[in-house]
């Protein structure tokens, strides 16, 4: 018999719902990248069945009887940590009455239908029309949520996706970038030369794609025991962390985006792949939040990848793949991989134009989800902003401006900022790492990564969901978020000589 | 409210446990054709929580009561027809106690393992010290699904996958047979020439093999839109109805084992493709039964693809796959597709000998189910039978002879007879199709299967499980199964013009 049976009881209902994740992660991987089109009804019931039964199971009315009793049993500190990471679950879990999240998944799935046609068409009063009532559903559940946490309505829906993060915080670090961002995109474009550099001949075909993607896979460590690559339309890393599922995506005419992409959810990947097997199925077994997520891929894809160092073992891996050719000299390789220009596009922005998009995005959704502002008010703070922060007009674009996002659409509000989080997570790690390996750029340009790995592994990976975020980082870095570590990172590669 | 409160009940839970089942479909066929190795732990448990919810679906207490009222209620034939489906998956998941059903999973998942190992290294008393405890627990396992039904031991077995199938009918099946079958083997092999005739030079690239494999698919009319081919160690058609994911595997130094695998499942992805879609998530909506599976990838396999005239338009799809070879010319390649060979091998005998493997087994695994051998005669009797069936000598070799199937090493007696059922059902349906349509050999010759598809489906597909097995018999063909239109078929095919 246990000392500590309302824990045991916790236990044991979360390894169920564990092992119910996992099968809703398989047959998600599934529909994504392997379902023919006449599945989808009959998929989406399945999965319906199997939400319907995780949100029962999370649910259950015995867990706010073990959840009370288990604060008083005598348990050690990761334990305590297990019990934290249950009461988050469980909390998330029972805030929103079930109606609410019906109405919420009904009305996100409507105005995304609608917004797959009205977005080429530039349809903007179309797609308020069904917009409205996504904001309106977000607001009521943001104030729930609000009422159930003491948590202000935006910092309750932040929290759902990076725990203990607070707009207060969030606001800032982001006026701070906002103080020295459009200077710093003014002085790259001035320093950048003009035209493009050379670019590389089209096709690459998607045959020698793969292999280059499986090569890069193998070279950053992935474990293909425990993993795979597919495609899919939208790149994503799915699966469990014992069978981790990557997907990119192939286009003849333009080798960086599964290049890029396939290496960006190799970071994904290896977080998975690298969490304590023994806490497999304890609740704090699991990754820590959406921007310590982020913090790895862009660790790979950013702060590694588009290294000098790493271009310059790139570069004939490219000429093996696809044929020997000016354009993949390292130097040449680098400038096209590094290159800066304002666009209208977030998922097409280079790492230096980047934050200026999500900064935009959570001040809008922040206002919006507060109640100051209205849903028919974004497309003229939409212009503001993009004028203000990128020097871009955007009047009158509504396809490549405000209805470019899924994420508004389907009303997830409160998750842009995990990826400026995740830029500015990546800088820091990288920092901490030079301050502990000197010759850090030396060893990547050498092809050895273990400096890399072994610190994300150490002070990353290996901590998965055992301390709160900002513990993490703490430990991890010797200190809170500082956006300095982006602005140095970007200031080095782009205007110096990094 | 419905006039049959309890029906709808049970129609319910019915739907929640297709959509349960769908789940695990799909899992199982990711496990079988796309899962690496180290997924395999955590996907046992994550299967084994679902089998879990599964049963206890399949065996919750209100189901009894709810079936008992149903009985009363005023239900139309279809209705009645769902009723008496929903009772039998009743009784058959409730028939057994949980203990029981752990016990089997484990036995056999014990012996499996270790027979992986024994049977290359010829372990027959290393195979048995594990075997026995499996055999034990089955005859326990029929004696109680005896008491539950009133069946004898062996028929309560076969009842669960050719549901009204009685030993006493397959013995006066397999009893006239016997009287057939050597002899017609006899004469079949002295009719032949002893050479083997003109044989393809390999190898066969794997990606020409599946190019081929899509074009056969094609040609038989499998929808890609609702399902898909991929790779697995052991051929199989998993999925749904709306998905159905199907399997072969590539040789090279021999193509037609991909060809015919794929022609095989194709006939039962059809089969499953064509289910009514009115009919999907009720009761009577899926598949009639094993030996009704088996004789729509038989129909496919056997008396479709190696017919003159389908090889007559084989024989062109090898030349544009492969390369022209004077191996592929039409008689040629009917020749070698339709050889017969008495061999030690089930899976790859021919459809002359394959009946002699089914009867061994069957003889065998009856009288051990019902208590007349123990596990130690095996060998003896299959050496016996094998010589006075196919003239073969097998003492001493147990891995090509008693240890050579999977089937009795997990414990599943009584599925054997399934696999000539099909047989004969298949040479019934072909039978009536030519009675129906006399010119069928010429409009499949010319690359028309409509006649076929027709008749398979307003007779077999659309009929799904809408009528007891002996009745949909009955209603396709105008009379009950019947050996002799195999016998027939085999004497056309190998002795005539056929």
């Amino acid at each position: 018999m246990t000392a500590a049976p309302a824990y045991a009881e916790l236990c044991r209902a979360h390894l169920r719902l564990h092992r119910y994740n996992h099968l809703a992660a398989i047959v998600g991987w599934d529909r994504n990248a392997m379902m023919p089109p006449g599945g989808i009804v009959a998929r989406a019931q399945a999965e319906a069945e199997l939400n319907t039964l995780i949100h029962r199971s999370r649910t259950d009315p015995r867990l706010a009887d073990w959840l009370r009793a288990a604060e008083d049993e005598p348990l050690d500190d990761i334990q305590r940590a297990n019990l934290r990471e249950i009461r988050r679950d469980w909390r998330n879990a029972n805030a929103l009455p079930e109606s609410l999240v019906e109405a919420k998944t009904l009305a996100g799935a409507k105005c995304e239908h609608a917004w797959r046609s009205q977005r080429p068409a530039n349809d903007w009063p179309g797609f308020l029309a069904n917009f409205r009532e996504v904001v309106r559903i977000a607001r009521e559940e943001a104030q729930r949520l609000a009422d159930d946490t003491g948590l202000s309505r935006y910092d309750a829906l932040v929290d759902r996706f990076e725990p203990g993060m607070r707009a207060a915080g969030i606001d800032r670090i982001f006026s701070g970038i906002k103080q020295w961002l459009p200077d710093l995109i003014a002085r790259v474009a001035a320093g950048q030369r003009p035209a493009p550099a050379g670019a590389p001949a089209a096709p690459f075909p998607v045959a020698a794609q793969r292999e280059l993607s499986l090569a890069l896979m193998k070279m950053l460590a992935f474990d293909f025991e425990s993993g795979r690559l597919d495609e899919s339309a939208h790149p994503f890393t799915g699966g469990v962390p014992e069978d981790v599922r990557l997907t990119t995506r192939y286009r003849e005419d333009d080798f960086a985006q599964s290049l890029m992409g396939t290496i960006h959810e190799t970071g994904h990947a290896r977080y998975e792949q690298q969490l304590p097997r023994a806490w497999l199925g304890q609740p704090i077994g699991v990754a820590r939040s959406f921007g310590i997520h982020e913090s790895q891929s862009l660790s790979f894809e950013m702060q590694l990848a588009r290294s000098r160092g790493f271009v310059g073992l790139l570069a004939p891996m490219l000429a093996e793949h696809f044929g020997d050719q000016r354009a993949f000299a390292p130097d040449n390789l680098h400038r096209l991989l590094t290159r800066v220009e304002p666009g209208l596009i977030r998922v097409d922005a280079d790492e230096v134009t980047y934050p200026a998009h999500i900064i935009l995005r959570y001040e809008i959704e922040r206002a919006l989800i507060e109640g100051e502002i209205e849903p028919e008010d974004i497309p003229a703070l939409w212009d503001e902003k993009m004028d203000a922060l990128l020097g871009l007009d955007t009047r009158g674009n509504y396809k490549d401006g405000c209805m470019q996002d899924v994420h508004w659409t389907e009303g997830a509000f409160g998750y842009f900022p995990s990826y400026t989080l995740g830029a500015m997570y990546a800088a820091q790690w990288f920092a901490a790492m030079r301050r502990a390996v000197p010759e850090l750029d030396a060893r990547i340009a050498a092809g050895d990564f273990a400096p890399v790995f072994d610190w994300l592994g150490a002070n990353i990976w290996s901590q998965a969901s055992r301390w709160e975020t900002t513990e993490l980082v703490e430990r991890a870095s010797g200190e809170a978020l500082n956006a300095e570590y982006l602005r140095a990172h970007l200031e080095r590669r782009y205007l110096g000589a990094g």
